[in-house]
């Protein structure tokens, strides 16, 4: 079916520090939609770290569908990352949007993410196989596996080994949920690659009470790690406030993991 | 959202006789999708009993895109499932297609199941308010939640209080699998309903070798058992071979689902 | 592609009377999404004649989403259209929806319309095959081309060659207008069949200012005619309203479809 | 329905040396998927010219699912396009892919190009709104209207005010065209603002044989141009030879055009 791949030379573990994704440890990622403030970036972060977390989320480039919402703090959300991590010891995860940013995130970032709307943004595919930063491409809202697997191919042909492919949603005729989790696919993805899968609840439902199931039935489907949303006020987030966990819904989320995981042969480090 | 729901006088578990379908207990429904033979269908279900299937499947109607495809046995088929019923006691669930044929199908079936293609043929859904027999009612390939709730109001509110959901994928623009599963829409049913949800990976997936993740995924996401395709030789089977398992995929599975489902407080009866 | 097909025995062109649909003249059919007073299906009547139609079009059995709404005034529906009929000498079309209502819709209607919903109901076309009357079968909303071709075949093949396809938009993920109307669908199968084809800009948009730029896009693309919704007072419909045209729209509509039919070599009778 | 639309100080009407776009002369551009080679491109835009065509398209840089495909000839393809347009007068249109390559791209082209894949490449809009250089932003294939209004908003309010949006088929569940031309966007397009709208029915069919019956319907539908894909030789083209037009083809079109458009009011300058 995907007789065009030849995903080679790719790796199957990516190491970003001491954490490893794609082995048999799940990686937890979490944290705001946006950077806003010192205050809630490193709130958010101190919790993310108490529960188990190692990955700390947070956008300073954002992609907004109108030109009049927030877009972000830029480089200074960058540098509240870069406390954080020094504070906690999270890695950090934020996103490029534009490949003339590319080298501005790159000296801030453990990972480099794609977003769904970048997914096929091929000039900075290229550019991205051109560093050694991991990159967490998201699945495009209404791209074909088929697709996402060619975009990932863009960078690891261009010289990148590091790829890891995030399903977060896609694009239907349902509106009750903001997008439709394809868990398929990443049973499918495991089958036809090896390369690490992370699955995005937040986005991939919409809705926070949704978040908790759709995590444990994406690790129970073979997802490699988690990335959800958490604030530490959500009613209060300047973006995606409605599906951000509060702190205790993220305690009870990696209580539940933990169960699923060890059922399908998989753990937690917390 | 789904402010039209007046979901009211349905039963929370459905009995078909000791099986109950909706609390702690996980049901099991396996079996060929067409009953083809005497032969054949008492195999399937010899072996749906041995690991712990509570209800038998195969349709003796089938309801087939083209008019050229095998159309099913009718009444000889549902004279089988009777008697694979008296053999090994399993309940037996099988497709009513047309309004006609309610009475016919009704005489052998415990289950009326209603396929994708009928969940919004509201003459059929009227007549089935008028019996007692559990309806598992089919989410349509191409129905929104509230429209498929709506359907299951028409056989309520018209005076049967025994319906059952059954997600089983919906159409999408992917292309790789038959249809994409939509285990969004499990937990948000479970959000907004108390009505028991079965998961269908066989037609969810439409590849064998998908189909256990992701009846992994649908027991974690809070389904309330799995319907899936078996049979005795799935290369030989006159329809849906692809996403039939093996016996041995079934054992198998049976195995796998008795872990996940402890993790998620269920369990398996065998 | 659609090698399955093997349409034969059916007819390029469709007798009703003294109407013909498939050749060089299109056809009209107009009137209200249901039939809901004498008062208000003759005046609706009267103006559809007015204007140059030929077939009123008005639901008796009406299939509705929900329980609760209006289903229709049945057999009463059907005595007042043919009273319409009898007034005017339009012909008339109307909806069977259920295989037990086949024999008493059949009295009264000049086509049978099958629904969106009921393209897949396997029952009811085979016995649509046993009867002379034509059938307007519309697009399952999420249906295929080939899908629908091959339940066009299901009432061919079952004894009925006058079959008369209706394209009525198809379920996408944009929520801006109703449903997308498919114009693809209708060159390809013009391309493919020699069945004719009808457009429904009504239903194909939801949305009354767009009824008539799609009309005139029906017709350009190659469609054999339209059937839209007119109601005298679209403000108090029952159904539809916001997508049903006035009497004063309806009159400027089919004098700007003359003039497109005219440019790709068709013409109406006014 | 969408509030947040706030487009002002845009242009109705885009002008492009003595070529009006949006006003009742409608623009039809034409020419090669790709630039190909010195000889593909000139008597492309020989042919071009012959039968009335303004606007000549072709792209340097592609866009390409996969990273192994022909990736597009570059700043070579950019010379050989402005030979094009110095021997026969045509305008140019040519796509840029990355924000990087803007200037060059700049230099050459008379409207730029945004691709579908690129329409929510916020980093790029807002370089796009830092130019003059018209330019005609292709809708997302799984973009809302609304969404695609929005980023037109992005080119708009950063300083550009000459955008000329194009539809070009949008994905859906059916798999016999290649996209699913939208004309109720047209329409609704029309209705929502007084931006000037480009068909695409080369995309949006994806097969040669439905590009003109389409291209009919979008002028019908109230489009103010077309664009379509025309190569001297279509079985040797490197990418979309199945949607290209051969001369022939082409010649004809404009033929059928010219009707259809005095239908609605408009004229070809022909």
């Amino acid at each position: 079916m995907l007789k065009d791949l030849k995903v080679k030379n790719h790796k199957q573990i990516i190491e970003v520090g001491d954490v490893k994704i794609g082995g048999d440890e799940l990686v937890i990622m979490a944290g705001p939609c946006a950077v806003e403030s010192r205050e809630q970036i490193l709130e958010a972060a101190e919790h993310v770290k108490a529960n188990g977390g190692q990955i700390l989320r947070g956008g300073a480039f954002k992609p907004r569908t109108s030109p009049y919402s927030f877009q972000g703090l830029g480089e200074e959300g960058l540098k509240l990352l870069a406390e954080a991590r020094e504070r906690t010891g999270l890695k950090i995860i934020t996103e490029v949007l534009d490949s003339e940013d590319l080298e501005l995130v790159d000296n801030y970032a453990d990972i480099l993410q794609i977003g769904s709307r970048n997914m096929q943004n091929y000039g900075l595919l290229k550019k991205l196989g051109k560093v050694d930063t991991p990159v967490m491409l998201k699945r495009g809202y209404a791209a074909t596996v088929k697709e996402w697997l060619l975009s990932a191919e863009y960078v690891i042909s261009h010289g990148n080994p590091n790829v890891i492919l995030c399903e977060r949603g896609i694009r239907t005729f349902e509106t009750a949920t903001r997008n439709t989790l394809d868990l398929n696919a990443i049973a499918l993805v495991k089958e036809l690659t090896d390369l690490p899968v992370i699955i995005d609840p937040s986005h991939g439902t919409g809705k926070r009470s949704l978040v908790n199931p759709l995590a444990k039935a994406g690790i129970s489907v073979g997802a490699d790690g988690i990335i959800v949303e958490v604030h530490p006020n959500p009613e209060e987030a300047l973006c995606d406030g409605e599906q951000s966990l509060t702190p205790n819904d993220f305690t009870s989320l990696i209580d539940d993991l933990d169960k699923v995981a060890k059922a399908v042969d998989k753990r937690l480090i917390i």
